[in-house]
């Protein structure tokens, strides 16, 4: 039959993503396109113990359970882990979501209409803009720097075009990796609170945050929700997530926010699929609370590992094949964010690459507009050896174009 | 902050399940207003092993996925389970999702524009008539009697309202427990096929098919989509769940249909949250295909407990509380759709009910307009003695308005 697909169906369809991984599971490509963990950190068997427990124990992890999420794991996330990052949470004002992507898009189905207009980082992630542009919303980009949005633009784009919220990721931005300054947070904070737009903080990169060996620790700033006064506030819906942290599969992922922000939020999810996995919250809140994992030092491991990971990269980085690219060295998150050698085009470069056996993410996708010139890495999915033998593929794709010009 | 919520954002909140499951969270209500399984039937020991042995086995069952869900889960489906159904199912053709309700949904998204009309069985599930309103469709209803859709109904609303959709449960229609006769089945498919009318076709009740003890065995009909001429098809989505017969919190659904629809959905999936959790697919796959449980059995097992509590359900209902009440026994499902005394109002009964600590979902919830005469009743979730207690205190709140009367 001739379908008459909605008409901004056809958004979602540009996903070069979908056509990477389906080239990815053909072949035996490397990827440094995806933002993955390091599986071999899984907590494997701690996570069988608690699967066999909590199932053996009450048939209700089976059964269907509230909309907002098991609210043990709801109280656990609320308690010590969100109030020793200065996160307050009042009474109904959390929602678990099928990771933090879920969080985006039932805020942006309650928030957004057709034309209203969203600020975002630019670069930004792909699932932002997946979303914002699923709903209709017009995007636009604020001008950033080392330290985070600026200011001044970002005033000059909320006079200008009146928008109905600002899609930020403060610390460790996809894919860019910019944590921004104290500062800059307050700032952004203020001007967005002043003119009435919703800011939408996704930290779910923010526990990423390496400590180099011999350097001074690294500065942990508040998020945008920690800085505002709860009272007065509501002018922050926080998103964060267990899958970089734990493991995607449990697909648990937050937002936390004012009552009536969160209440919307559980009326679509209840629409959108009734709810996520019982049991997987109930896992995760059993390998938290009941068994011998500490979230903690978990994350500590973490880091130690993607920061040797990342410096890996940034070695072979210096390569010949990448003399005229450049990066700033973040301190934390998932990725490297790459300018290219002038005039090498990203896409280009990718199906070079893929054609070579490894996959990146070109720069347009993180992009509201431009970006071919970039290209963003992912360090904390490939073992070193695959990191290795990755970033040699790279470099030769990268060498077929230089050597050419 | 002053929240500009989307245009539709108001239709989610007059969910009144929401507030049902709110007040039942509070007190200790009996429901019968759900559709849960009854959870002393889960299969937990085998689940339990399964899980342990899945996560031992593999760090990949806790690492992201694919968007269409874990392929040999999805072989498995679309291999013995639905060909003995007749149903085929081509290369790409199969998405898993969270549930049911989440096909409902993104098709919803990917293929209504506001404005756009949808037919719907009257009396139809709630789930389909939130999803539908949050997408701005213009919701026809079509008349229907025992037999399933009425034939010259649909025709005249298809002529007069040009709509691009059918919503239809022809197999134990929630709420009405209708079972369609294979002649509506193929005339209703045969009129949307001719005026291009896409068929979502919800199957997720179908295997509540209950035998009854000395009656001859019940007529399985095909479904619309094993109706069709898979070559010259694509007119149908065919839904599915393993919540009504495994358990729901693994949270596993999945739609079936032309590879560009489900390509389509599964674009739309990777958006609304990259996918459904890998570990439950692999939970499930295990169950079904490495472990002692037998699916087939498993059903048989439901289907004699739940047809008993049918059975004790039906039997209370002759008390003299509900003389001038009725309803058609259904062969299979999870409720009783009854219409209530003449004068008796379904949300005044709730309200009464609830104070006593029973609750029911009022026939509003489940129709385009009107419904206020009649309740639904679940069967499939309170046990023998919880269905005796439930019910008696339904019949004194029934009796509290009639004896007014």
């Amino acid at each position: 039959m001739k379908y008459e697909f909605s008409a901004r169906a056809h958004t979602l369809l540009s996903s070069p993503q979908l056509s990477i991984r389906t080239q990815m599971r053909r072949g035996s490509l490397i990827s440094l396109a995806e933002e993955l963990p390091a599986e071999e950190l899984f907590p494997l068997s701690l996570l069988a113990e608690a699967a066999s427990t909590v199932i053996s124990a009450d048939a209700g992890a089976l059964q269907y359970g509230d909309p907002e999420g098991y609210a043990p794991l709801r109280d656990w996330l609320t308690g010590d882990w969100l109030t020793a990052k200065g996160v307050k949470v009042t009474e109904g004002g959390v929602l678990l979501t099928t990771g933090s992507q879920q969080a985006v898009d039932l805020l942006s189905r309650v928030y957004i209409d057709p034309g209203d207009r969203v600020l975002v980082e630019n670069p930004t992630s792909p699932g932002f803009l997946q979303a914002l542009r699923m709903q209709g919303a017009v995007i636009i980009p604020v001008q950033g720097d080392r330290e985070g949005l600026l200011p001044d633009h970002l005033r000059r784009q909320i006079q200008q075009h009146r928008p109905k919220m600002l899609f930020a990721t403060p610390s460790f931005t996809n894919p860019s990796g910019i944590l921004w300054s104290l500062q800059r947070r307050m700032e952004v904070l203020e001007l967005c609170a002043s003119y009435n737009v919703l800011i939408v903080e996704d930290d779910s990169y923010g526990d990423l945050h390496f400590q180099r060996h011999g350097e001074p620790p690294g500065k942990k700033y508040p998020s945008l929700y920690a800085l505002e006064n709860v009272s007065t506030g509501g002018h922050v819906l926080y998103i964060g997530s267990f899958s970089k942290t734990v493991a995607p599969a449990l697909r648990t992922g937050w937002a936390a926010g004012s009552r009536e922000l969160i209440g919307m939020m559980t009326a679509a999810k209840q629409m959108a699929d009734w709810q996520s996995s019982t049991l997987n919250q109930r896992l995760l809140h059993h390998l938290l609370d009941a068994s011998a994992f500490d979230l903690r030092e978990h994350i500590a491991l973490l880091n130690r590992e993607y920061n040797t990971r990342l410096k890996l990269m940034a070695e072979l980085l210096k390569r010949p094949a990448w003399k005229n690219s450049s990066y700033d060295m973040p301190d934390g998150g998932m990725f490297l964010w790459v300018s290219l050698p002038v005039g090498l085009d990203a896409l280009a470069l990718l199906k070079c690459a893929l054609g070579k056996g490894v996959a990146f993410l070109p720069g347009p996708l993180c992009s509201v507009d431009g970006g071919a010139n970039y290209i963003r890495l992912n360090f904390s999915h490939p073992g070193r050896d695959e990191l290795l033998l990755g970033m040699n593929l790279m470099s030769e794709a990268v060498t077929e174009f230089t050597a050419r010009s």
